[in-house]
């Protein structure tokens, strides 16, 4: 017996020993030590540059001996590759050099949205940027581009003559940076640098940088949310800074935006889903167009082919996974009926009507080809880009006061205060002008113009409400008055 | 000696263990152990919905062995029953759920404008939200009312044929929801569950999933004032976790949204002003309407029969025993006196005669009857129910951002810009109405117009300030540009 | 050997008391107890206003022995003087009473901007509060003055008869409040009251009290920023109640607005900079006016002799001094190229030509002298006063959102649909005026806004852009509508 437990007992350390050997062989780029370059960096760099050494030396990066040169490094004929002081180096660290190690993040970001951020130049937004604020002063650029959109968006990184960065296109941690060696994105746009630190990218703040303001207020909406408010009350409580951070085993007590969207899971079936850096897989409704649309849709107009051929269905499944850890089956369904309620409704009076509304004044030039120099087209943009999102963003997330004041209460008001009126104008207009074509325009917009405002979802703004609703207005406003009037 | 302190030593013993049992019997609901129901439910929902459990075990529920059944039983025949499992429970926990315990606060609450909040359906906003923002393709409804009003106001929940209520109904946390049971409110739109906090309860973002936005950013202004800058400082220095958190006791350090409106106060005269759950009893305006009232009038309106007894200033020197535990008596006094000025200026130089003209308008059909249809119409909607608003609650903080820039300063740019030019053009088309009451009433609105804009408030307009008022400003621009111009 | 040691000992232990005694000499105004008065004010204020007893037993005051008596005494003949309870008080503590002991912050305070912020009587926004949004009834002065502008700015206190000071000057904490000593400054609008926390003071929150809304949010930007999205994650990692708090030394994981305009630093090279109160020595813009000036220049015109004389040139390098502790100096110098070139963009494309057009307006009189009277002085004053200033502040601390979304986009869209076409509207109606002068004016500013127009800034507007910017703009719309078409 003795021999056995013996034997058995050597065999287990010849095991271990075997398994780490291979580990080692593996995982041979983690270095096992702070390496002879990295330390010659921080000769200098501990004075030269101390609060990055001091933000490194409380990182994880730290700890697995994985310093400055080894993600700084670059090698001969890389376009950003820059001598300095006897070292070859490059001051933007990519996905690419991310990915050395961190192989599946930075494959799951590739395939996702957020990767294709930097595609935005010629939208619209873009031409708001160089055009109508900016101006080409800036090294031939707009400075509004370069401050503002790409910012988030990300830029296409140049190297100047002395190896740095130009300043027309860094500093810039856009999400969709085009970076020198040839890769998409921007680690540091949530890892900030350098201490890279886990807690800090969950935190909603963090999403917030860009998910923010009149445009997409989802930092915003969940702070109004009950989730938000439970995350200021127990934000000491859901282990934060956990290398594994599974909700449903290291927490419950309140989710940030990465707890739904990206990280780990233990489902209430008991399953594990790992965290993932694609952004998308659990999203069911695209809300960025004038119409909602599927996110597998606007993946496959993106090129994102892995993601095109994943249906709605089953990235809300996968949220629903998410959300069924902490809120019961019949909650769940019912949260998305009244969501989908709310995107059908936007979509239907407003979103898809305002589409072809648009689409008849510019097929028949109606006004200029030239975008925002007409009234209308400031108004139907912010309509949906602005108004129309916060309402169906705000939905999303159960934050009241987004879905109704800022939403579909601002929709509402610019639709019947603004752009009909400026629609019925550009009829008159048009009605009187000398060429043909575009009296015959103005027919085709009035007609489209009097069905719409004939169709009961805006029948009531030409004095056409139906009797039931006027007898239920009547009823309801009676039982109003006898609250509140005098 | 001995024998008297072991009499006494009995006696106490004695007097304990009989208090003791007084206490069990007196409490005879609060059970002793974990039910045996409750352990049934905990067999599934431990893993079923962990999140819910978890929280639950955080709980000072958990703790009173107060368990899922406890809250969720049903009796046969109540509307929301639901056969599960062999037990016949209730999706939704009531007040009047909640008030087999908690018997005081439910009272309390149940006096309260809080409980009132449902009784919104019939006003201008639910108007908007029926009719000018949504259609009735939401199983009859508007999904705007059910994404948004209703989210903060409460919904009526039904009761669908599987048990569960409706999606059209529910997940709603309005606080002045209608419940299956006949009871009003929400305990859980503060109280989340299943932790039910305290710390979360009294934290402000929970008041600010309602308090805040465009018509009464409460939060955003408690945020701006001294008194958010001290709480944003000294979160963790106010025991707010405490039982019980007696302003003057337990802390000093800063205020949140309840503390001031709704904690326990140990006051400068030593007396003990205990919790409410009544939101009103501080508060000595009521800034909702056009025009600013008192509280004991809405209060009356609504049917809040024995707060309508309470006149505002008993109210105010309510809040004011809170104020002078941290504030001195003439620091208090004069911010009344301020807090009242900003309410009578805006009450005096717009509401009245807001409300006055809008009044003429509509008597004499210088409009339509239809709501919302007419510029005039949001333009005043808005700067009473929001910019106006924003002032007096602005003030009410000591905010000067809330009460000046996003107050009274947009409170006079509409005024001026859009309010009188808006009824000027209402007076001038009927003038030429077929209509002679119309014109008649064009002419009743052009008196009224005319007397407002000569009144010494708004005489500036029209070139007619006073050589005094002229000299003023003369001399303090000259002061100013002295100081400012090259 | 031994000898030795115990003679150093000896003279070791005489130096200490040596030091002791002259440091207690030096500071003969530090008290080493509790003095009798203060233990008098404590004997019925430690019941009467508990919250202030409390709050200055946690306080550094208390510690030193520093309390109600030293702080609030007053002499015979004082403006503030009061008697209470035998003890000759004033309810003002002004900063000429903590320079008794803070002599040096008050000095820095001083000479600094903030120092002039009550001199904005007679300025626009003055003449806002009075007359636009206010009226006389307060005590012959604006309520709204009372309860916005000077809780910000600052009050002139004025003391009662009762030796209060008046409710219409105070409660009251501007930083630029004149005092009834004759000092101006109000240390407590930072420092609150009675903690005197300097963990408070150096919070965003405390800046946040003014620096925020639609005028100048500089907080929502610090908030949006990577700055401050750190300072959240790892606020708790900061040190921030340290009486040192250098950064570089005592932190690096985040700044606060303190820390980069106002704080202590160990620079890259070793150098110690003090922490100022002269919060105008780090910053190289004034962006403030219609205008991006220089802060020289705007320190010259406020009387700022000393700042006067520093070049925006030098308080750039000290800023770059603190930035440089945490980034590489080629990150920090392109920094400032992107931010330098979105203020000249927002300068040369609307706030020099705005200035211009507007110059020409009231030289003309093609409009009244009266301000705020017509519409277009609201437009250009949002322009420059709220939009413009957003879009550069949001660049100066690379908070995108603003810069873009809540700046440049607002001024753009302003600029565009408003502005241009009420100048025009000017023109138009000034050439049918029966005054010849007027019909050369608006010959005159016909001119100049056609110069505006053609100009290439502006020329895409009436659709004169250049082939070449079309040619670009349809290459990358092209791309654009690959990517986003069906």
């Amino acid at each position: 017996m003795k021999k056995l437990i013996l034997t058995l007992g050597f065999l287990g350390i010849f095991f271990f020993v075997f398994q780490q050997k291979t580990n080692a062989q593996k995982h041979a780029t983690i270095p096992t030590k702070i390496s002879d370059e990295t330390q010659q960096c921080i000769d200098c760099h501990a004075v030269e540059t101390k609060g990055i050494y001091q933000e490194w030396g409380t990182s994880k990066h730290y700890r697995a001996h994985v310093g400055c040169y080894e993600c700084h490094k670059a090698k001969k004929g890389d376009p950003d590759a820059m001598e300095h002081n006897g070292f070859l180096i490059s001051v933007i660290v990519s996905p690419k050099d991310c990915g050395q190690c961190h192989t599946s993040e930075v494959a799951q970001f590739s395939e996702s949205h957020h990767a294709k951020a930097g595609m935005i130049l010629g939208s619209l937004d873009n031409y708001l940027a160089d055009i109508v604020e900016g101006n080409t002063d800036f090294f031939g650029k707009s400075a509004l581009l370069v401050n503002g959109c790409q910012q988030c968006h990300g830029s296409a990184v140049k190297i100047g003559k002395d190896g740095n960065p130009t300043a027309d296109t860094w500093p810039n941690t856009g999400i969709g940076r085009f970076n020198p060696d040839g890769s998409v994105g921007s680690c540091t746009a949530y890892h900030q640098r350098h201490a890279f630190s886990v807690e800090q990218a969950r935190r909603p703040e963090t999403c917030g940088k860009c998910h923010l303001g009149p445009d997409h207020p989802q930092k915003e909406i969940y702070n109004e949310s009950k989730h938000g408010i439970a995350y200021r009350a127990h934000e000491n409580d859901i282990n934060i800074g956990s290398s594994k951070w599974v909700l449903g085993e290291d927490y419950t007590a309140a989710p940030t935006c990465a707890t739904c969207h990206m990280s780990a899971v233990r489902t209430k079936d008991g399953d594990f889903i790992p965290a993932t850096h694609d952004v998308g897989k659990r999203i069911s409704w695209n809300n960025r167009p004038p119409v909602s649309i599927r996110p597998e849709i606007s993946d496959k107009k993106l090129g994102l082919k892995k993601m095109a051929k994943v249906k709605w269905e089953t990235r809300r499944e996968n949220m629903k996974q998410v959300c069924t850890v902490c809120h019961s089956q019949p909650f769940v369904n019912n949260f998305y009926v009244q969501y989908d309620g709310l995107v059908n409704l936007y979509n239907k009076k407003f979103g898809k009507p305002g589409v072809e509304l648009m689409k008849i004044v510019y097929k028949n030039n109606l006004i200029t080809s030239q975008k925002f120099d007409e009234k209308v087209e400031w108004t139907w943009f912010e309509i949906w880009h602005h108004q129309g999102r916060r309402a169906r963003h705000g939905a999303s997330m159960m934050a009241p006061d987004y879905t109704h004041w800022h939403g579909l209460y601002e929709v509402a008001k610019a639709w019947y205060m603004d752009f009909i009126p400026e629609l019925k104008n550009i009829v008159a207009t048009n009605l009187k002008s000398n060429d043909a074509k575009k009296v015959t325009g103005a027919k085709e917009l009035q007609v489209a113009l009097n069905k719409m405002l004939n169709n009961s979802d805006h029948a009531w703004f030409i004095g056409k409400m139906s009797n039931k609703e006027k007898s239920n207005r009547a009823k309801a406003q009676k039982e109003f008055k006898e609250r509140y009037s005098k």
